[in-house]
C-alpha cells in the first residue's frame, strides 16, 4: 500500500520563500504537510529556508547535550517533521519535553542515507517557546484510554503530538484524534463539492424551531424563562412588590379623588379647579394600575391557570432545538431545485450507547422533481464520492486506521467506491431472509417488522458483500410525508445499508398529493394544524420531489472502522454530559 | 456591464443527452442554468432533447388557444426558459396559471431573430404537473412589502417564480428571495474554498455549551425539564402517589413484621420459619421504600432548597446554546494549526431592529502562532477572496441587486477585492475624527470610547473611501482573552469596517501568557473556574495564536446592499418569531 501524493491544490496551499524574510503581514509558517506529504518526501526543497510551528512529539539532547533532536507535529500531517537545533542557538532543555510548543526557521537539508525522512530542518533561529512541565502535564503517556481522554475535551486535540514514532498503545490512541479530526474536515469538504457539483444549493434550515419533523421526536426545548425568572427575582429583591396595605391605600386614594372631582362639578366650581381635580385623580389611577401591576409579579417562571405560560418566552411560545431540516427545506426544493442542508440536529433521548449522541451533524439533500429511483441514484453517488474523496485526499490518515484500528477500512472505501449498490425490494428482502438457514437471528423476521441492525448487516456484509439498497417499506413503520405507492401498503422509502455500521442512510420520496398527505397525517393521529405550512406546498403547485439524511457521525464510523461516536466529534454531548 | 459566463464547473454539472432516454434511475432534469447561463445563450444546443422542471413564471395562451408560451424558472438561475407547448400535447389551461409547476420534455430550438433569448424549449411530453388556482394563492402579486413575505416564510422561496419580465414592485421584491439564497450559497462555498486553500480545518464547535464565551452574553438555555415535568405530571395522573395514611399503614407493616423476626428469634425458631418472615420483613421495607419515593415526587419543574435543581436536567447542569465557537475552537487550533469553525450562533436579546437575530451564522478561523498583522493578512484575505468569488460565480444575481436595489453594489465588491485595506491604529483613528470639522458626531470621540457605527462609516466611507482595519483598541472595551500590549493600555485587537455596513470582522490575537490571563480574567471580574480549561491551554505547551469572527448575515447584507438581516436567512428567529 502506497501513500498517494496530496492533491495539486494541497501541494500549493503554501509557497515556500526560497530566501529572505517573509512578508512582514502574511502567513510566516510552512504547513509541515507541504513538505513531508510531497512525493519526493521534501527532497526538491532542499536549501530552502523555511519556518515551521508545531508541537514536539518526542525530543532528546544528543552529543552531550550539542543538540537535540525534535519530532516536531503542526497537525498538518499524520507524520512529523524531524527538526535539529544546535545548542549554540537556543536553551535545548526548554525545547526537548513532549508538548512544547516552537515556531523556528531554519533552511531544509537532505538527511543520512538510510533515515526515515529525506530531508530534515536546520534551526537557525528559534522564534517562540512555549513550554510544558511534564511532571504537571495531566494526560499520561501510558495506560491511555478514548474513555479517559473524554475527560480532557480540551486537551484531547492536542495529544496528537504524542503520535507516530512512539509506539505504545496510548500514542496510538492519541493519533486517532487528529487523524479523525483532518477525516471529518475532509468529508464535510467532500460533501459540499458532491452537492455543488451536482447543482444542489446549500440551504441553512433553523436550529430553533416550532415544528417537529417526526411529530415523534424527544426534543430539547429552547428557553430564556429560567433567566427571565432569576432577573425579576433579583429585581423584587431590590424592589419588593406593594403589600395589599399599599394597594388598598392606593385605592382609597383614587377613591378621595374621584369623589372630590364629583363634588367640584355637583358645586359647578371653576373649569380650573375641576381640571386640576381631574389631573390628581388621573394621577392616582395611574399610581394604583402601576401598583396592581407589580402586586402581581411573582417570582419564578412565567405561570397561567397554573400552567407555564409559554407565551411569555423570547419567541411568544415553546420553542425546540431542530431533529431534522427535512421540512423546511423542502419549502426551498420547491423554488430552487436542488437544495441541501448541512447542520447539527438534537435528540433528548437518555440513551447511553455508542450510536448515539444528544448533538449531531446531518447531511439533507432534497431534489425536485425526483422520483425513488432518482432518490437512490444521488444517495449512491454521494456515498462513492465520499468514499473516493478520502482515497484521493486522506490516504496517510486511512493508513494510520488500517494499521491501529480497523485492517480493512481502506479496502471498505474501495470497494463502495468502485461497486454499483445492490438494490432490492423490502419484500423481496424479507424473502431473503426468511430462507436464511445458516443463522438464527434474535428477531423475528415476517413481513410487516422494522429490518432490525442484525438483519441489514447480515444483507450488506453476508448475501451481497457490498452497499443495499432496501426500498418500498411497509407504510406502517415509516412517516407520514414518505408517498405511498398503489399498492397502499408500501411507501416508496428507501435505506442505504452499508457493511460495519447498517443502515447509513434513510430516505423517501416525498407524498406530494395533497389529500393522501391529510390523510396521512391523521392516519399517524397527528394535529393537522401544525402541518398547514407543509399542505400548502402541495396545494399550490405541488411537484414531485425526494430526498434523504446521513448522519455525519455515523459515516465517520463507516469510514474509520472507530465503534464509538464520541470519538469522531470534536465535543459529544450526551446525557450527563456537555463539556466546554 | 455584461454578465460573465459561469465557471467550468457549472457548466460540467449538467450532463445534456443529444437523444434516447435518460437513464432510469439518473437525474433526468437538465438545470434551466445550463442552458441559458452559457455564453452563446443555450445556441449549441440547439436540437438536444432535454427534460426541464420548474415553476411558470408567467403563460400565456396564444393562436387562439392552439399553443401556450410559458415562462419557465427552476431557481438554478435567475432567469427562465422560453417554453412553447402545443394544445395537442396538453390541457394549457392548467399549464399557463403562476405557480404551477410543470416537468416537460422537448427539444431546444432557434428563437426567430430579435426575441430576448436565443433558444427556446419546444415540448414534446408533459411528464408532470402541479396545478394552482391563483384564485386561492395566499401570496397577492402587488403591494407586497418584504416585512409580508416574512408571514409566509414556508412560501417566500417559491416566490422567485414571479421574476423577471413582470415588471411589478412586488415581483422585486420576491426575486430577490432567490437571488439572495444563491449568493448565500455561494458565499459559504467561497468560505470553505478560502480555508481550504489556505491549510485551515474545518471544526464543529458545539451548539449546546457549558461555557459562556464573552461572559456577559444573553444566552438561551437547553433544557429536557419542561418535558421531564410533563411526563411526571401525567405519571402521577394516571399512577397517583400514595397518601400519608398508605405510608403510615406501610410503616406499620414493616414494624410488625420486624416484631415478628424479633419474636421468633427469641423463641429460637427454626432456621427456616427465621429465613421465611425475614423475607416477609425485607419485602415490606421495600414497599416502604417504593412508597416513600413516589410520596416525594412533586409535578412542576424538579426544585432542591427552593431552587430549580438543574442537576436533575439532562447534561446534570445548566446548558445553553452558543454565542461563539472561539474559546472551543482553540483547543484545535493549539493541535492542528489553522482551524475554523462555520455555525449558528445564538443571542436571546430583545432586539428588535434590522441588524440583529436570535439566530445567525459566524465563521471563526483561528491560526496557531500568529500574530495580529497575520490575523488582518487573514481577514483582509478572506473578504477579498468573498468579494471576488460573488464577482466571479453569482454576477447575473449581482446584476439584478443593481438594477432593484443597490447601484453601487457591484462597485463595491469590486472596489473592495481589488483594494489593500487601510490600517490605522485605533489611536490614530481617534485623532483623525476628533480632527473633524465637516460633520458633528451624535457620539463624542475621545480616547477611550467603543467606536460608534457613525464613526466607523465616516472613516471607511469619507476619510479612506476603502476597506480600513482599526487595530490595538483600549483594553477597557474589549474582551478579556485579547492580548494585552506592552503599553499596558491597549489590546491587540483589531475591528474590519467596511462601506455600507460598518463593522464587518472583528479579531483578536489571543492572551498566550497565563498570568497575564489570570490578572484579565480577574479584572473582568469573571470567576476563575469556569476557565480553568482555558488556562490549561496556556499552563501546558502555550503558544501565540489569532483568530477573528465574521457574521456570515451582515456579509451578505454587505454583498448585496439589503437592509433588514432578516431577508438574508431563510428562517429568521427574533423575539415573538420563530416560523416553522
Amino acid at each position: 500500500m502506497e501513500t498517494q501524493p496530496p492533491p495539486v491544490e494541497e501541494m500549493s496551499a503554501v509557497t515556500l520563500t526560497s530566501d529572505g524574510p517573509p512578508s512582514p503581514s502574511g502567513p510566516r509558517r510552512t504547513l509541515i504537510r507541504s513538505i513531508v506529504a510531497r512525493p519526493d518526501g521534501g527532497l526538491g526543497l532542499v536549501g530552502s529556508k523555511v519556518t515551521v510551528g508545531g508541537m514536539v512529539k518526542t525530543g532528546r539532547e544528543q552529543g552531550k547535550g550539542s543538540f537535540a533532536f525534535l519530532e516536531l507535529n503542526d497537525g498538518s500531517y499524520l507524520d512529523s517533521l524531524q527538526v535539529i537545533v544546535d545548542s549554540s542557538v537556543a536553551d535545548l532543555g526548554r525545547l526537548v519535553p513532549t508538548g512544547t510548543s516552537v515556531l523556528v526557521e531554519g533552511e531544509l537539508k537532505k538527511t543520512p542515507d538510510g533515515t526515515k525522512q529525506p530531508v530534515e530542518l536546520r534551526v537557525q533561529r528559534v522564534l517562540d517557546v512555549g513550554s510544558v512541565d511534564p511532571s504537571k502535564y495531566p494526560i499520561p503517556k501510558t495506560k491511555l484510554t478514548l474513555e479517559f481522554l473524554r475527560d480532557f475535551v480540551h486537551l484531547r486535540a492536542r495529544t496528537n503530538t504524542f503520535n507516530g514514532s512512539c509506539q505504545s498503545p496510548s500514542s496510538v490512541l492519541l493519533s486517532q484524534i487528529s487523524a479523525v479530526t483532518r477525516i471529518r474536515d475532509e468529508l464535510a469538504f467532500a460533501t459540499h463539492t458532491f452537492f455543488r457539483e451536482n447543482g444542489f444549493r446549500y440551504v441553512h434550515t433553523p436550529i430553533i424551531t416550532t415544528s417537529d419533523c417526526e411529530g415523534a421526536g424527544e426534543m430539547f426545548q429552547v428557553t430564556a424563562m429560567f433567566s427571565d425568572a432569576e432577573k425579576l427575582e433579583k429585581e423584587l429583591k431590590e424592589n419588593p412588590p406593594p403589600s395589599e396595605d399599599e394597594i388598598e391605600a392606593a385605592k382609597l386614594l383614587v377613591k378621595e379623588k374621584g369623589e372630590a372631582v364629583s363634588h367640584l362639578k355637583s358645586i359647578k366650581a371653576s373649569k380650573a379647579d375641576i381640571g386640576a381635580s381631574v389631573s390628581l385623580l388621573t394621577s392616582a389611577k395611574e399610581n394604583l394600575a402601576r401598583l396592581e401591576e407589580r402586586f402581581k409579579l411573582k417570582a419564578g417562571i412565567a405561570q397561567k391557570d397554573g400552567k407555564i405560560d409559554y407565551s411569555r418566552d423570547f419567541f411568544g411560545r415553546q420553542a425546540f432545538l431542530t431533529v431534522s431540516g427535512q421540512l423546511q427545506v423542502e419549502t426551498y426544493a420547491c423554488a430552487l431545485g436542488n437544495v441541501y442542508t448541512f447542520g447539527p440536529t438534537f435528540r433528548a433521548e437518555h440513551s447511553h450507547t455508542s450510536r448515539h449522541l444528544a448533538e449531531f451533524w446531518m447531511i439533507e439533500p432534497e431534489i425536485a422533481f425526483a422520483d425513488l429511483q432518482e432518490d437512490m441514484y444521488y444517495a449512491e453517488s454521494y456515498v462513492r464520492f465520499l468514499c473516493q474523496w478520502l482515497l484521493d485526499h486522506c490516504f496517510r490518515d486511512m493508513e494510520f486506521m488500517v494499521k491501529n484500528y480497523d485492517k480493512t477500512a481502506i479496502d471498505r472505501l474501495r470497494l463502495v467506491a468502485s461497486t454499483p449498490f445492490k438494490r432490492i425490494s423490502y419484500t423481496e428482502a424479507i424473502k431473503l431472509l426468511e430462507s436464511v438457514t445458516d443463522k438464527k437471528f434474535e428477531n423475528k423476521v415476517q413481513w410487516g417488522i422494522d429490518l432490525a441492525s442484525e438483519h441489514e448487516r447480515y444483507l450488506t456484509e453476508v448475501v451481497f458483500k457490498k452497499p443495499v439498497i432496501v426500498y418500498n417499506y411497509p407504510k406502517g413503520i415509516k412517516a407520514f410525508y414518505m408517498r405511498l405507492n398503489d399498492d397502499d401498503k408500501t411507501v416508496a422509502a428507501m435505506d442505504v445499508l452499508v457493511p460495519k455500521v447498517g443502515e447509513l442512510i434513510g430516505g423517501s420520496q416525498r407524498e406530494e398529493r395533497y389529500d393522501i398527505l391529510v390523510r396521512r397525517i391523521q392516519e399517524a393521529e397527528l394535529p393537522l394544524e401544525p402541518y398547514e405550512w407543509y399542505l400548502d406546498l402541495r396545494r399550490y403547485g405541488t411537484l414531485k420531489h425526494s430526498g434523504f439524511g446521513l448522519g455525519f457521525e455515523r459515516m465517520i464510523l463507516f469510514a474509520t472502522g472507530l465503534d464509538n461516536i464520541r470519538d469522531v466529534i470534536p465535543f459529544p454531548r450526551y446525557p450527563g454530559r456537555a463539556d466546554l
